[in-house]
């Protein structure tokens, strides 16, 4: 596994970067005013589809290693942020809703909690600073 | 200031999802073996893309309060992630490439050393879990 992770990020003007990926992924982060458009989302706003998604991808791995068909997998994450700066998140919350055959709400609560306590390097690298809780949906189809 | 951001994200297939943010533009974040291609960066990517460039932002909102002109402003950043997992950056350092006339080294570090220490979010959730360290170069054209 590789232990070291390079990124290079250009200006496009305004408050709009874009940084490329050593996988060769550009992405483009933004912050404009309120309801103007902007080049894309904020580095808070990935920040938390990062947590969310890491955890996913976890949550996906142990359900795959269970031989449990994924039919759908969505989630809602919700980060409140602190009025004074540095306006870091006071608390994350994840609502994991997966639908698949044979699925219990059991199995796939022991899995985020497996993420969050062993596995998900975004969530762990948070959670000194932010509160981190999530609620399981399951359905069969 | 809004202080709740909400993001709806959907599974794609494979560790292939795709987030939603409030302001509408997609993110495809991906986790393939090696080598082989994927659909996006991974999450531990995009939250040291995200660090860096939350910084950047307070960096030329800094410079432009000081009416800075910025031709070019380049970065780059190194996260090291721990062998066991939970797989979190211990360290991350961020060079900043700051071009324009008129900066001066000294500034530029300062307005660093007030996002990292004040202003950056991404920055400042990471902080009692990752070393952040950066350096400055500065040129005129």
């Amino acid at each position: 596994m590789e232990n070291l992770i390079t990124t290079r990020i250009t200006y496009q003007g305004g408050m709009h970067f874009v940084g490329e990926s050593e996988t060769r992924h550009l992405v483009h982060l933004d912050s404009a005013p309120n309801n103007l458009p902007s080049g894309g989302p904020t580095p808070m706003e990935v920040v938390l589809q990062a947590a969310a998604i890491c955890s996913a991808m976890d949550v996906t791995t142990i359900l795959n290693k269970r031989h449990k068909q994924i039919k759908a997998f969505d989630l809602e994450a919700q980060g409140t942020r602190q009025d004074k700066f540095p306006r870091i998140f006071t608390a994350i919350h994840i609502i994991y809703k997966v639908c698949g055959p044979n699925i219990t709400k059991e199995e796939v609560e022991k899995a985020v909690r497996l993420s969050h306590d062993t596995y998900c390097s975004v969530i762990n690298m948070l959670k000194p600073t932010v509160e981190v809780s999530f609620a399981v949906e399951v359905r069969s189809e």
